[in-house]
């Protein structure tokens, strides 16, 4: 043919791919043959819609190109038909019925690249090029001929290889008794549903549906100790399609993680109950997710999986107890990817499971994928990062070197071993602030919108009632306590006050103030006041640590991870001295990073190459073996601790000064402490 | 050192391997530097014993050597702790302990090679070098260090990689809750059980086993229609540590396969319902063989299952309906590995599955199997392997070629749709003489040693009693029937029997021939005689249809497999003109082929790369599309049939004339035939 002699030029937009085509090519042929990124999921056959492009008007002075509409062959029968029954936007084509006849520039829509970007949570979130591992293809499959015999399998492995480039196609299990009944129904059209670990595996076949139906539908799943959270998600576009939570069954076996790794000890079977019973409810949660998006659960091809080292252990089935006591040995931290059906899962036959990597004995895959979420590593500025449960995983560095460790920061800000403590739930003080002349409180209750000193408390709370302080109530209240002068710079109650107050008791040997004097009264006592002071001592004692290590006095910035960093004003944790010295304008919260994460793994696998490659760089901090730990555990008892951070807030709260004179932190002292030499802090 | 400066030389045989070493070289490192074979699985710590040579004495002056037993160190103290505990033949050193001080010739016995062949079971039968999947490697895994946080799966793969070379390996999801007991009870020494499916395919942790264990069993399991039969057999040396067979539970659906096939098709669930039933079967065999030499169904660790493709799909759960209509199309043919509980399958948890590949619609894994043991491929001359069942599966070919097709021969030849007729199993008769005279017959009866007229047949029978002809009796009796006169050779009775004759009788409008008068009668009827025809019809023309696409008019060699080639007399096969023209010294059984494939494919990697590439070049020959299929049917309707192979087998027994002349094969009519061109026979 003389029209595949003669060669045009093509761009195609935002890539700037160029070049020379044979005219006649079809655009999406070009942008293939150029290297230009145009998506399908039926293989040009005007039928997914995934290939629109706009042909751009006018001269391009650069590329010496006059583009034009005229310049590609006007809609055909099928591009029409596509444009009837789903409707193209004024001014689009389809890249596979539009051929090339004159020189055209190209502009390809977020919406039909391949690598589209999903769309970021905030500014401080990674971004993510979605890629997922699971992929719907389009393919027309041979007839069986008698004359030359061949597998049904074997004729569509081949249809994979010459029209997708994807050789050496093996099947699932599963995927056997459901092939010849999708190929006879689809009339030899089938939509592929491909699962490929990685770039240079052999494609695996999960499943074979009759006719076109690209739906891709995953699961990310984050385990922690108290509540599952779940989130089904559109493999193609990353987003969110329904999200659902659960508590964690294994709450009966024990609250915390201690004692789940004591039942597993001291029971026979206990990490087999432990094990079914998350799974159990995982199974719930993703039928549930499921049915609240109009899927069913074995229409879920792909999960991954985020959580504690306990979590993690007990969804794989491996007694915790070496997590429990040094050395404190994981069975596994590598990621994990594995069939659904060896977890037990109830999703798709031939389904996938993805565990991210663990970091160390206390450093889960939920901080991989708030590492994932955030990327420390790809920033200049130094990060510290700071997740909080009944351990606190803490990241600190940036792209030079990353470093990890855990602190034992006991369940006091997760509300628990508090006298009037309890989980974050309706009913709960998460908001406490005092007057700082009265003494008298006022505070926000979860479930209810006004304060408790605001119109129509009285009335909303009648419904809920005021059941007790969850972790954020507790962290203001001391913090706000000690800027009311209610309690002294190293945690002891200002005495004079039971006598004074109204709002400060005696009890026994000590004191409480009462937030609420109600049934049941909620108060916070002198041992509340040290269990906090434990907590944040103990998280601040590990950042220490890991700036010791880094050889750094001062980070750039602090992000507050988890449903805790969501909940806690950033400013009360600094003026407890739970965080080090920053800017207050540089903390913030990191929302649910550890979702996002889970998320960022599910839908593309250089993602997931990328947490594996941080991971094995990441420096891991024993905490438990490092002596200095124990030091800067006891001199962050103090409130505040005597850094700059007072100085810092000061700047942007009205800061009383503390009722101590002794311990209130002078511009000397400041200056002494950032002239010492940090390793020798 | 000194010592490392110096050379020595070293010669392995049998295999030649020579070359220059450093002075104090262990024999197993100087063998691995120079690729000589020498096994060892616990990595030279002198506790598998597997490294054991001999230190030749003497000259070898084509070597240029001296060699002295005097040449290497003296056994050490493991060495002899290993003497004592499990002992050393005379003269027998462990390669691994020593220590070579000067020149050596060292004699590597079969016992020690890594790839030893298995003992051949005949001289017809394909040598295969054992070299399993899974192998058993003692590794020394670093304990855990606080300072320097890893995982227990971690630092095993790194041990695994340092000491056996093998990297990326990557655990199984079974083992994961199992690792870390058997790290500590070992004390951090264990057996790592790794499968590799392919020399570059990641190795997979199957198991962790404490201290030394290096067990490693699997099941050749082959799935008939009739029976299912399985093989323990020991990975290491291919060896069958036990056997064992059941009644195929399927058949309550159906006796044959057709009336699976509808049972399937007309039954809601009945797929489901005969794959159940097939491999709970499989699971009662494997734990019943597996007791039977002392072992638990989860020590097996790679199990190998062949059968007909209707039995290879419904073990895989996939309806079989499509390979009862044309155009016969298989769900899947190639070669499968996968892991044992997607099968639902109670051995190993992480044990592995192989199914040998399909040949065609109606030609199967067990047919593949049998062609891996018979090796045809690998031969100058032209083999025809026929296994008999329902349908009969022929393979024909050589080095340079090979062919398959199936014949519908019916279940005639296993004794159904006969009058008297039944499985083979005790009671049956077998094997039928008849007096050419007299046209009395003798008989033998499975179970029963004496034949029906020797000594003490009366007093054996009793127990048993006589309860129907199996297909090699009654292919027997035709045979006899024929060379004593009674039918002719159209296989009409000769009518004036019945009236000459205590033995044939009239029946209805036919007549029978009585072979037992008791009760109940065994007879062979007309009916019989016409099934007997057609069903050996169809076995002849396949063959011949194959001959004809191969060029040729005769075959070298042939071979019956399966429990009816085992059973059937090759003599009386040949005068029935079952099969084709061959000289009678080279017909001969072929056993238990398909077992035996399947016990290669189970203890060779390269028995199954070498099984999948033959089956990708047979040529699929489809005789429901081939109009010469029937008239070689018809023409092979005649007993015997026109072929040289009457006067070869005069040559070799005892051959009456037969009744009628009419039918006689002549010299001339032989002569005629062979000068015809054998593709427009």
């Amino acid at each position: 043919m003389s029209d595949s002699e003669e060669k045009v030029r093509v761009v195609f937009l935002p890539s700037g791919r160029r070049g020379e085509v044979s005219k006649g090519t079809t655009l999406l042929g070009a942008a293939r043959a150029l290297g230009a990124d145009i998506d399908s999921s039926c293989g040009g056959r005007a039928i997914c819609g995934r290939c629109q492009i706009r042909i751009m008007e006018g001269d391009f002075p650069k590329e010496g190109i006059r583009s034009s509409a005229e310049h590609v062959t006007p809609p055909g029968e099928a591009e029409k038909k596509y444009d009837r029954l789903r409707g193209l936007k004024e001014g689009r084509r389809l890249a596979c019925q539009t051929r090339i006849t004159g020189d055209v520039v190209v502009d390809v829509p977020p919406e039909s690249q391949i690598h589209q970007q999903v769309v970021r949570k905030d500014a401080e979130t990674a971004e993510v090029a979605v890629d997922p591992l699971v992929r719907a293809l389009l393919v027309d499959v041979e007839r069986p001929d008698m004359e030359k015999p061949s597998s049904d399998f074997a004729r569509l492995a081949a249809a994979v290889e010459e029209e997708w480039g994807l050789s050496d196609l093996r099947p699932s299990t599963a995927v056997l008794p459901r092939l010849q009944k999708a190929l006879r129904e689809g009339d030899w059209q089938v939509t592929a549903i491909i699962h490929q670990a990685d770039a240079d595996s052999p494609p695996l076949l999960l499943d074979v549906r009759p006719g076109f139906d690209e739906t891709l539908v995953g699961l990310a799943v984050d385990i922690g100790s108290t509540t599952i959270a779940a989130h089904l998600t559109d493999l193609h576009t990353g987003q969110v399609l329904a999200a659902g939570g659960l508590m964690n069954p294994q709450i009966r076996f024990g609250e915390d993680l201690m004692s789940r790794v004591s039942h597993a000890m001291m029971s026979e079977g206990g990490t087999e109950e432990m094990r079914n019973a998350v799974r159990e409810a995982v199974n719930r949660l993703a039928a549930d997710v499921a049915a609240q998006a109009g899927f069913s659960p074995s229409d879920i091809l792909d999960a991954v999986f985020v959580g504690n080292p306990v979590m993690h252990h007990l969804f794989l089935g491996i007694d915790p107890r070496e997590l429990g006591q040094a050395p404190f040995a994981l069975a596994v931290g590598e990621a994990l990817e594995m069939p659904a059906h060896t977890l037990g899962l109830d999703i798709a036959p031939a389904g996938r499971v993805y565990l991210l990597p663990c970091i160390a004995g206390h450093v889960g895959a939920d901080a991989a994928a708030v590492v994932l979420a955030e990327a420390p590593h790809d920033r200049d500025e130094i990060s510290l990062i700071v997740d909080v449960g009944t351990n606190a995983e803490i990241i600190l560095g940036n792209r030079e070197r990353l470093l990890a460790c855990s602190s034992p920061t006991g369940p006091a800000f997760e509300g628990a071993q508090i006298s009037s403590g309890q989980r974050a739930a309706p009913g709960a003080i998460e908001r406490v602030r005092i007057d700082r002349e009265t003494l008298a409180p006022r505070f926000k209750v979860i479930g209810v919108e006004p304060w408790s000193d605001e119109e129509g408390f009285a009335e909303a709370i009648a419904e809920i009632g005021i059941t007790g302080i969850c972790g954020s109530g507790i962290i203001e209240a001391v913090a706000e306590m000690y800027l009311a002068g209610i309690i002294h710079s190293d945690g002891r109650f200002n005495e004079v006050l039971a006598d004074t107050s109204p709002h400060v008791e005696r009890r026994g040997r000590g004191f409480a103030y009462i937030l609420h004097a109600g049934e049941p009264e909620i108060s916070v006592t002198q041992e509340d006041v040290r269990a906090i002071q434990l907590a944040k001592a103990a998280l601040h004692a590990g950042a220490r640590l890991l700036m010791d290590e880094f050889g750094i006095d001062r980070v750039d910035r602090i992000r507050l991870a988890g449903a805790f960093g969501n909940h806690i004003d950033p400013l009360h944790a600094m003026i407890l001295g739970l965080i080090p010295d920053c800017s207050p304008d540089n903390v913030s919260s990191a929302g649910n990073a550890a979702g996002t994460g889970a998320r960022m793994a599910l839908v593309s696998r250089e993602a997931r190459r990328e947490i594996e490659d941080v991971v094995r760089r990441i420096e891991k901090i024993e905490t438990a073996v490092e002596p200095r730990f124990q030091e800067h555990f006891v001199a962050a008892m103090a409130i505040p601790h005597a850094t700059a951070s007072y100085e810092s807030l000061a700047r942007v709260i009205d800061l009383p000064r503390p009722a101590t004179t002794a311990q209130r932190p002078r511009a000397g002292r400041r200056n002494r402490r950032s002239r010492s030499a940090p390793r020798n802090d």
